[in-house]
């Protein structure tokens, strides 16, 4: 891993039903988008295929709807691509992440700033 | 562990030099302030003491600082308590969660409406 030069925030969202929402599931979100697949998706982000079904199960779960359409052709053979609400939750989660880390740069500044000697 | 009632946001930031700090740490600076002592602190959150004490020194090498200052009397047994560094870390940490939250209440509420049927 290398390392930032800035810091930087992960922001995980906790549901009221209990259930999470953060930067995996987000990663999976995007590559689904970008992949057409959730097998490609998996592989792509290092991740096993049922572990990326069942954050998909979660997320349907959680949110009350499904986020990923699956077309026929076998376990993902058809490809799959995100629902209008997938693309939402992806949004919002980008919105939130971009506006937490504009709005405390000053703050994460005076967290950070340069020790002596480095 | 409760259902939340409103969504809720963990933040962990992620230092320039590759370290991290988030919930875990904050609840300890937390403890320790409050009970004078890592070992109570470590008890109070249901952790090891060495696992308490491995968080301790990894926030005195990611901020170049000492966090703790323990007074003598064996194994934390002359009390501990917070230098003006970690004053200064759980304040920028408390301000940005609170800021965060603030500052997404509308994007938050529109990932979490209500959904029929529930």
């Amino acid at each position: 891993m290398t390392k930032r030069e800035k810091p930087g925030l992960s922001i995980r969202i906790d549901l009221p039903g209990g259930g999470r929402f953060g930067p995996g599931k987000a990663a999976l979100l995007d590559a689904i988008a970008d992949l057409g697949s959730i097998n490609k998706a998996a592989t792509h982000l290092g991740m096993s295929y049922p572990r990326a079904k069942k954050l998909v199960e979660e997320m349907n779960r959680d949110f009350g709807a499904p986020l990923i359409i699956s077309a026929q052709g076998g376990a993902d053979g058809g490809g799959s691509r995100l629902t209008e609400t997938a693309e939402n939750i992806r949004n919002i989660y980008r919105d939130l992440c971009n506006r937490s880390l504009a709005h405390n740069k000053a703050l994460l500044a005076s967290l950070c700033r340069p020790k002596s000697g480095d």
